[in-house]
């Protein structure tokens, strides 16, 4: 028999996702079924997130690489395929993945598939806030929060307006459980490491809100601890609002269910799990936005297909009741323990052995308040203090997979220790297009500013003024919903000269400067109608009121090439 | 006397650009002018990047943090501006900066000006290299060639393609001078240092090439010793290219001078350093595209205005002739002796009291070549090999700038050569609109791909080939400059069902699917264009051969939310 031939033997197991769940049920499945079976995880990143850490990634305690072990190093047996899972037909026991630089279909075949694809995140609830605020499910949220608040203090310490510079140092973390108590402890500690190298920023300037609708933070803690980490919380001097909820988000701030409205550029929502776009879409039994199985983690309705983690609603007993607390609970410790079990279940069922049941009690709990300071509930003996946070590092320290990982957060965690901290903005690319939410009265942009893009209303209504001081012009004209305004920016590139207002909530599609002039330009339908509509409008694009001709002039540089004047 | 009428009699200095020598002048000026000067820096990105080890970060010897070090941190007694420089007024002595994330401007008042603006890249000459080739300028840069790199390697490991596959393995550096060789050795040796992870490519499938116009690799350096790096890149697996140039580019590789094709994912330009664009339009006396300065740093023709750094020319004798070496060198070594030098010729400018013309001789020049290899040319000594190596790793540990980074830099130097190499992909948003070159007869897309985007032709004919293998019908069209393809992203996101080729070289302007679909249904004018278009080119949506009504389908997910199906 040759190898070719025997590989053909090898019954193949799909995972879908890499997380806790799929990580460890691919690694289960690998060593139990050697030889017998081939295991391949298919996920959309190269590396397994280790999501207690992020919050210190925003934070700069480790480094971005710290919080991430890339899959095949995890699972050095195991083929590892980088790809977006598209859709599973059931019938025809494949996968269709798209995968590649030119994203090209791949079908995959699978004797038993695996669905460990984790939760997505649902804002959609509270208007603005899918648009506006950051949120802390992977890397490059943690990476992006970091570069934000940096940003923030870096613009603040040069800003003279007080209501902007209030603004931008006004940070709010909407949601209270284990994530938003950990990122607002962090982000509070980068910024007040941060603030001796900013001279302009005094401390008393700073405000830090964590916003929790329930009546208490971290709910699923014990009341006496989470009483214990409000109060250190409020120590750092960060403020805790519990019982409010938020009703809608703009860029320049959150309205709150108790009719306040806070002003701030920072807004991070640890709220919204919904249910991963794709398991949504597969057809499959939901309950709480979760695939219902049965207690050996058989999806409901289909042979040859397996779901655990927080994708799935697993029963801990055989008469489960409309509580959470009859199923496995969406956590690291849980996904860990049913990824073993899973292996050992799909393993029994190809050996047509007697298949296990899932049973689980949770170790503890720990949450992390930042200033070497946490609270923990462990086999029901609650800590809080430094003895809690020492006992945070050391257990998720062993938890992370990998001693190199291991080594490095270790060296990271001391170095940082001793270390200022890292302040580097290492800025991404904002999107092209955007939308931008207002409520009314808000400005969207005024005289003054560079030109940065072009607008469509989606709805509402935006009024457009323009004020000539030198020839006593004035211009005026309301935008309603389809209407456009901004496109003067393809025929001069230099200031704002009119001021635009919000005459009610109102949503734009913001369009980038350079990406609207590419298109607009290299489309000669599109260039027409801009230069006609410009023409008709404002009569034509070298009137008085033209941006940049009345007002100040950012110098020669500005007007002839105003994108090259970026560094690269 | 109150501390603000003493702050008012200070002379304002204000530093533009934070490389070696503007970080080096602004250090030296706070020192030399304590009490009596006040000194701004003006820096686009709040950190300082340390060149020397960008070709490191690309290959992960070291963390991207490393490799930089935030401003305000090296210069905590100067005021530090994150902004963009947008022009200079030499009459009023004021700065023009853009700042904030509402980009407003911000007028700077100066009484002594230091231009310290670096180079730009100019890649314009060789069609397809800006568009298409990566650079080494910058953190990003590093960033992205890392990533690019390591996503290369994941999709070759699963792509069952011969010809896709050797082209996801082909690695290009354009230019062999410092940059160029070690940014092939690193990049070698991350790919090396990978491979063990990457079951399904062979180092045998590996071709990586450093292509030279000039005779000969690293023409600063003795011949002698690049004769011994040329040997060690060749021995490392390096195909080293010399007396060829580029000739264009595509996004699938490169033509060379000698008649040559190179299919290569992979291109990385280190070539064609250009001014700055700022530099450019300051218009100032510009020579070989470095501002001309008198031998005491002083710009030409303008009282208060002072150059130094790679953007400078400054003369080593008061007779220079047309030959570079009569001028100061291009290098980090050069740039901190200027900065000591002008900071103290301002001083004694401002004392009244005699300038010092700048004058240094190079301590010599180091290349590292991986592997623990290097070669440097020391005080006129020649060195190779670990030895080099091991003083390269050293010289530029004692030139990183501030404790905390050198202590940084030595560790993860450390740790990485105890630990697996990180593999971890963090990929950054690709660009909204692109532009894309395109080769005659080379393929734009074909049946079965992922609908990504829309297509406008800028120069140009492509050729679309609808075929329905289940109905025979056929169409065909060429869309010349000013015409468009793609546009049924907007009525179904499937997969593409039709070919589009170049009938000649060509230039397409591409833009991704989100952000096309956003403009032109937000736009009802452009929506109905588009609507229009289809019937009339295509029969309507619904036509047999709309894309993904006749091909292989990925499922009923992809089908209707294709985007939700990614993972955030």
């Amino acid at each position: 028999m040759t190898g070719k031939e025997k590989s053909d033997k090898k019954k193949k197991v799909l995972v879908l996702g890499g997380g806790f769940g799929g990580v460890f049920a691919a690694k289960s499945l690998e060593k139990f079924g050697r030889g017998t079976v081939e295991v391949e995880l298919i996920n959309n990143n190269n590396y397994f997130v280790f999501q207690p850490l992020l919050a210190e990634v925003a934070s700069s305690s480790i480094n971005s690489s710290d919080a991430v072990v890339p899959l095949r190093q995890l699972l050095t047996r195991v083929q590892v395929r980088q790809a977006r899972v598209m859709g599973i037909d059931f019938k025809k026991k494949s996968v269709i993945v798209m995968q590649g630089s030119r994203m090209t279909p791949v079908e995959l075949k699978y004797d038993e598939v695996v669905l460990a694809l984790g939760t997505g995140v649902d804002l959609e609830r509270i208007p603005g806030m899918a648009d506006h605020a950051l949120t802390m499910k992977d890397l490059t949220d943690a990476h992006m929060l970091r570069t934000h608040v940096i940003g923030c203090l870096e613009t603040a310490d040069v800003t003279t307006e007080r209501v902007v510079k209030e603004q931008l140092l006004t940070f709010i973390v909407v949601g209270a459980g284990f994530s938003g108590v950990e990122t607002v402890a962090e982000m509070r500690q980068l910024i007040r490491r941060a603030l001796p190298y900013y001279h302009n920023i005094s401390v008393d300037e700073i405000r830090t809100y964590l916003i929790e609708y329930a009546p208490r933070i971290l709910p699923t803690f014990p009341a006496d601890l989470a009483t214990y980490a409000t109060q250190q919380l409020k120590k750092q001097g960060i403020e805790v609002l519990t019982g409010v909820g938020t009703k809608s988000a703009t860029s320049t701030g959150v309205a709150l269910t108790n009719g306040a409205t806070l002003n701030a550029s920072t807004v991070v929502a640890t709220i919204g799990n919904g249910p991963h776009p794709l398991v949504e879409m597969l057809g499959l039994d939901l309950h709480w936005g979760r695939i219902v199985t049965d207690r050996f983690m058989r999806v409901q309705g289909h042979d040859h297909v397996w779901a655990l983690g927080d994708a799935a609603l697993i029963p801990l007993s055989d008469n489960p009741q409309e509580d959470p607390a009859d199923y496995a609970t969406q956590t690291a410790q849980f996904a860990v323990r049913e990824g073993y079990q899973l292996a050992a279940n799909i393993m029994a069922k190809l050996k047509g052995e007697k298949l296990k049941p899932f049973a689980y009690t949770s170790k503890g709990s720990l949450a992390s308040l930042g200033m070497s300071k946490a609270v923990a509930d462990v086999y029901g003996i609650k800590l809080s203090g430094l003895l809690a946070w020492l006992l945070w590092r050391g257990f998720y320290l062993s938890f992370l997979p990998g001693f190199a990982a291991k080594f490095r957060v270790g060296v990271n965690w001391l170095l940082n220790a001793i270390m200022p901290p890292n302040l580097v903005q290492l800025r991404m690319r904002p999107p092209a297009t955007r939308y931008i939410h207002f409520w009314k009265g808000d400005r969207v942009f005024e005289p003054g500013m560079l030109i940065d893009g072009f607008y469509t209303v989606i709805h509402g209504a935006f009024r457009l003024t323009i004020d000539n001081p030198d020839t006593g012009e004035h211009f005026e004209k309301v935008f309603g919903p389809g209407e456009h305004f901004g496109e003067r920016v393809l025929v001069k590139s230099e200031l704002r000269t009119g001021l635009v207002e919000a005459l009610e909530d109102g949503l734009l599609l913001f369009i980038a400067q350079k990406d609207f002039t590419r298109f607009a330009r290299a489309f000669p339908f599109l260039d027409k109608y801009f230069t006609d509509y410009i023409e008709k409008t404002f009569g034509g694009p070298e009137k008085a009121f033209a941006p940049g001709s009345t007002n100040q002039r950012p110098g020669k540089a500005a007007e002839e090439k105003p994108e090259l004047a970026k560094t690269r």
